[in-house]
């Protein structure tokens, strides 16, 4: 087994986090619950922060930073705000240091306490309305559209890498509306762009919907998500948007002039993504090989390989090689032609194997000889040979089959994976055995959600997008239900 | 003038405060020194972080993420870096809040203090260097070469808009090689790419060489740092490149195999600019009228204005506009076309104008018959009235012609304000006068340059890179001295 891990079916939290490490993603740091993001790792967060910024900005949106720190008083504002995230934040008090007494290092200096306590943001709507208060008079200076990138920190209890951590980093839209109908627009349409990139670059299938009142933010009146089942028969919520009606205009009291002169509270929404979608990422397609990565988010989209026995032989396959080359990355193909003979091919091939990189072209003196090359492809497995001419529209072709390949290997298994269920029984041996998305009737309390996640940690994931209404009894209460809804343990 | 703020006459430093605000890049926040970015300002931001990524990525480095928090204990490592940031850090003590007794508001939770108290990162040196250590292990691990885009902390007492701040955005390269030789060509690589920056993107000339020990950065063998000249005279760092020498891999016990076999201790390097580069850009070139961007990082490089009298008139203009936006856009210029009937010509020009854009295009009817469009320059102020022909080829090489002035013109402003001076009285009066670049000989001590700071606030800047050797007299003790030295007051 490449590089000594564990399989999904041995033991999948292990496969996962051997798979983190062992593929240079990221790795555990120094400070609790916080994670180094190594190079491998980052260069895949760099493509999807690319997308998704230029799909903001083809949305209207813009960037700006806005502070770090949080005044405590801020929190307090908005009740259920603070509820949320109260019990998980970083606090800072002091802003010096001096040298200890026994000359040991360096101790708190108690002489520089802050006057009021600084929270590390967990999110940033409380600073954000603070600001907008100033910035909006009139309807005039509405919308506002605006996204920032940054990093966030709750203090999580239990950590994973990726899909839980202390410190993350993601992006946050805070946009401020003139009209209900506005932010609602502004929040499903958001939430489409993050299914778009789930489906389309991610390969991930994901179900649209909303949240029940339980599992809404912190302050939001209506909250959006996109939902994708891993491996595992888990689910993971793979982005949020989020109406929050008037609650943080009223809280920090931003009004507007509207066209007929009278003040209005402003309408909200919110929406996230994190690093977290690196674990999606990471869940979705690998196998017991190691990372497989969609072609479109693939920092090497082909690595290409020569298997030589001389420098003459080398040099004769790099001529060719560098041509190749060339013609790929005009079509946009990110390449890297490995020649170090510091390694053999054998060991090339499983690293590019468990690296993901999804095809791997192998180059010899007999294939420049019969002008062909040997073509892998990750997501299969499968060897090919295929001749040089036209071999850049082939590559291109290629790696479209193979990102399509990936999304419908995701899609037949979240379908094999989807159970309709009517009764307690079925319910429970369901999430003990495979797992997977349960549609079932629910009641429509929270009393009733509650005792179904204490008795078997299955939370209701979302209420479908244009859900199917029909009859039926609530899976649990028996009471009268109008529609299923999706359940799952999740991530 | 225009959005009434003063000259830079009457007062400099109100005028870069008004400007910074007035042209929308930054405000203060509710958060004691720390700024909001707003989306013009951060636009601009963007264009600097895309270009700087870039260079670092063509010179081999990758991207990558380490934590905010660093535990205290790591501080006391090295002995001159703690000295150097312990009496300004942001110390995170707690992990929760709770329920105020009195049920107003939320209190720090005391049974939620940390074990070991958290700095939010000043810098990273000390967290990355004990990542490192686990990556190391033989020559055949190094080169690292990596970089990070981050937020830094430093308590600053008083602060400005981009010049300092408690929180600032940066970029902070941190590079582990295996020998000393390798590492001095990395920190000057790096500097050499800031200066390069610079001078052809930001079209600021600095002047490049190595820091006194007393200014060098808490930690470094040697501190190379470009330097340029503000409008009042003042110098101002736009970036700096250390050479560690072994001094971090000491503190944090990083070792190599080398080829030999035998165990070295890992050669550093760190270098980072930072948002100061906003207030940098924004002081150099802008006017009594507002900003002036040079064009290579103006988020719109072009504005163009219709003026109209009627539908009917917009309408023609606007056939037009469509045609000449995508000529220009397909020659990778970024044009806003302003077609709002919410606001006066007049107040668009203006309004453009203040923000600096590079180019403004007005297009009447009269110019639909005759075929011209005017093109104001805001470097110059200058219109004049162009054929449409071939217009997207004129536009370019324009905007290329206000690149170049905009540099001449800071060159020749930085030429006439350095100044050779040979005594004490004359040093004194430079700085009371004209400000500006001083070359004075220098005894070489701390001693001479600690007392030249408190008599005078100036500080030496630099010893420039290949500085020309001359006998002569310290300006301040007559001592001899073999070179003159760059003194300023400085941001």
């Amino acid at each position: 087994m490449a590089k000594d891990f564990p399989t999904r079916k041995e033991n999948y939290s292990q496969w996962y986090n051997d798979l983190v490490i062992k593929a240079d993603l990221a790795e555990t740091s120094a400070v609790r619950g916080c994670m180094v993001i190594k190079p491998y790792g980052y260069s895949i967060w760099e493509k999807i922060q690319a997308t998704l910024d230029k799909k903001f900005k083809d949305t209207g949106h813009t960037n700006a930073y806005f502070p770090l720190f949080i005044p405590k008083s801020f929190f307090s504002r908005e009740a259920s705000h603070v509820k949320g995230f109260a019990k998980e934040c970083a606090i800072v008090t002091h802003y010096r240091l001096k040298a200890a007494p026994d000359g040991k290092g360096v101790i708190v200096d108690e002489d520089a306490k802050l006057e009021e306590e600084l929270i590390v943001r967990p999110t940033s709507e409380t600073i954000i309305w603070d600001t907008y208060r100033n910035w909006i008079k009139s309807y005039r200076d509405l919308p506002i559209l605006i996204n920032q990138w940054a990093n966030v920190v709750r203090w999580e209890m239990r950590t994973r890498l990726f899909l839980r951590t202390t410190e993350f980093l993601w992006q946050e839209g805070h946009t401020a509306h003139a009209t209900k109908e506005e932010a609602i627009h502004e929040a499903e349409t958001m939430l489409n762009v993050y299914a778009d990139f789930a489906e389309n670059w991610m390969a991930i299938p994901v179900l649209k919907g909303t949240k029940s009142p339980a599992e809404r933010f912190a302050g939001a009146i209506e909250t959006y998500a996109i939902e994708a089942l891993m491996q595992d028969g888990k689910a993971l919520q793979a982005g949020t948007s989020h109406f929050l009606g008037e609650n943080f205009a009223k809280a920090f009291d931003v009004k507007f002039l509207n066209k007929e002169n009278q003040l209005e509270y402003v309408w909200a929404t919110s929406w996230g993504v994190s690093t977290r979608l690196m674990g999606a990422l990471i869940m979705a397609h690998s196998d017991d090989n190691g990372l497989v990565l969609p072609p479109k988010l693939a920092p090497i989209q082909v690595a290409i390989v020569p298997v030589f026995k001389n420098e003459e032989q080398l040099n004769l396959i790099s001529d060719k090689v560098i041509l190749l080359k060339n013609a790929l990355e005009t079509r946009g193909i990110s390449v890297k032609y490995d020649d170090r003979d510091t390694h053999k091919p054998g060991w090339k091939f499983s690293e590019y194997e468990f690296k993901g990189v999804p095809v791997r072209i192998t180059i010899g003196p007999r294939d420049i000889e019969q002008g062909t090359v040997e073509v892998a492809r990750r997501d299969t497995l499968e060897k090919e040979t295929f001749q040089m001419t036209d071999i850049e529209t082939k590559i291109v072709h290629l790696l479209d089959q193979i990102q399509a390949n990936l999304f419908n290997k995701a899609f037949d298994f979240r379908e094999n994976n989807t159970f309709r269920v009517d009764t307690w029984d079925e319910f429970k041996r369901v999430l003990d055995t495979t797992g997977g998305f349960i549609l079932a009737h629910w009641d429509g309390t929270s009393e009733t959600e509650e005792k179904i996640k204490e008795e078997t940690k299955a939370t209701i994931r979302i209420i479908p997008q244009n859900n199917q209404q029909e009859t039926g009894k609530c899976i649990y209460s028996g009471k009268p239900s109008n529609q299923r809804v999706i359940f799952a343990r999740s991530y």
